[in-house]
């Protein structure tokens, strides 16, 4: 069975191109507040975990021992453009554990934000490891491994202290085992465990509420979401939608996306979660998806991301992103 | 019925992403070497008919008015990189009919060709319409409105003469009508025709064998295939598929890319012509998909684009682009 058409793009009188997806939102104990498509396959969640992946930075005592306050651990969690504010940030960071950007095994890539990419050009620079858009979380997991005195070298790999202290939050937040079954190797060279949507909509409900979460637990969440909402220009970039509704709506929404079409959020007030994977890996649905998503359970988001025109080359428009019509139903349907 | 699953994105043990599509192999007759999902839906071939649309520039005398050889015809019929080759040539086009680059219409973007991207911001420029990857195509169109004597302002409208040569054009050789039910506006403001994947493989068929054309036409078309395999890099760039196979494989591969995951082509030996289209127009898909196409029929291509590899920033291989089972199974059973 094909999942259902969650984004048309059209162009003149015709439908273009469409993206099939599934969705899910869930409440902290699993129940689906909405369903679509196949919500039981193994998704990796990619960049959109960041925020989870962060817990060890805080739960070990690294944030606390290195002087890390909310713009640091929001940088932690986020997929940054690469600007020099995020640069620098990154590099303070790493300072701070008595580290060199060297450290980072990241890898180099132009930044994410065009202007950032070109400003860098301009200056004649090569990007560096700093400009990856997850260096951010690399410089808490280096951080993380120096506070506990482990080897910083091979810390991206799976066995390494560092990443199973990862794994194990996540699995325990999550649970489900996450075996090697599901672990792929991210962008960034660290593993990424792959859950269903179900389960990632359930664990970013779980999140925001701090549902069935130990105390110390629920506080380390509880620090790492306040730090996004207070500082989303870290978590992202300027005119980026993580950044524009968390900045809009800061602790009514948590957004992130993920590399491959994934998108993961939460709406505390709503104690749901949600998660979004488009087949094809489009981030243009993704993120359609989930604004339409958003829009739909805060209608003072919209207007905020107007991802919807397809315009030529001199900006006239000949064709919209938009929601397919079965997508509109099943969120008109939605009872919150 | 959804379109089958052609190409698959895998990241360590699980399938990541997935492109489904259509795919036709006609004669010029129409008849199928090979149908895969809906090919009868009306498809935008974008970019993938720049070589139908260079026709009036040979058929109405325009490119020996203007002593347009191989190369300014290649260039009509190329997405190309913009970098200062294609630049300075498109310009010199339009200088010999006596326009300057303010004459086009297309828009202006970033060339495509990423090291021409940077050196532009290298040298402090802005991208010009010169640099627009269609800037060769709409040259030639500005330069047969100039031959005919007709105005060359709003040439890009679908009512304009050279438009309406060109739709005559297309639906001649197509055999179907393109009424505005099918007209839709490409990102560089001129009308685009979609047509079926079957139509446009046999559309190709006839290009390259010249099957069912008037002599005039066939000697046209014989002229403007030429032109772009003598330069297969004015027809994209350094490193692009459209360039790499038809440098390596002249008059056995005519193939051209449009966006959103449109591919066309034909292969003069086998009298075949060939039409894809990926459902959610990702480009890795029809590139790769074409590519598995062209290597069933010419093996020599194999290798000469290694689409395949995802890699990490650091360049370790953790996942790949691959053809799914069933394109495989297709291909194989493709009696040719």
């Amino acid at each position: 069975m094909a999942n259902p058409i969650l984004i048309e793009v059209t162009r003149g009188p015709l439908v273009e191109s469409w993206h099939r997806g599934a969705v899910a939102i869930a409440s902290p104990s699993g129940a689906l507040a909405l369903q679509l498509g196949d919500i039981e396959r193994a998704v990796y969640p990619r960049s959109a975990v960041k925020a989870l992946q962060a817990l060890p930075l805080v739960e070990t005592g690294t944030a606390d021992r290195f002087g890390f306050g909310p713009a640091e651990i929001a940088l932690a969690c986020g997929s940054h453009a690469g600007t020099e504010r995020h640069t620098a940030l990154a590099a303070a960071m790493l300072a701070r554990a008595g580290l060199s950007p060297d450290a980072l095994g990241c890898g180099a890539h132009p930044p994410l934000g065009a202007a950032a990419a070109k400003a860098l050009i301009e200056k004649g620079c090569e990007p560096t490891q700093l400009h990856n858009n997850c260096s951010g979380k690399h410089a808490g997991m280096l951080a993380t491994a120096v506070h506990l005195a482990e080897p910083t070298e091979g810390y991206c790999a799976p066995g390494h202290p560092v990443q199973q202290r990862i794994h194990r939050a996540l699995a325990e937040i999550s649970g489900v085992p996450l075996g090697p079954d599901v672990e792929g190797i991210d962008g960034c060279s660290v593993p990424n465990w792959a859950m269903s949507l179900c389960v990632l909509a359930r664990t970013f409900a779980r999140m925001v509420t701090g549902d069935g979460l130990a105390p110390a637990r629920r506080q380390a969440v509880a620090r790492i979401l306040e730090a996004c909402w207070e500082n989303p220009e870290l978590v992202a970039g300027r005119g980026r939608a993580d950044t524009v509704v968390m900045r809009a709506l800061p602790r009514q929404v948590f957004m992130k996306t993920g590399a491959e079409g994934v998108y993961c959020g939460a709406f505390p007030e709503l104690k749901l979660g949600f998660a979004l994977k488009i087949d094809d890996g489009a981030k243009r649905a993704a993120a359609g998806a989930a604004m339409a998503l958003v829009e739909r359970l805060y209608p003072a988001a919209r207007g905020l991301m107007p991802y919807g025109p397809i315009k030529t080359w001199l900006g006239v428009e000949v064709g919209a992103i938009r929601s397919s019509p079965g997508f509109e139903a099943a969120l008109a349907g939605l009872k919150v």
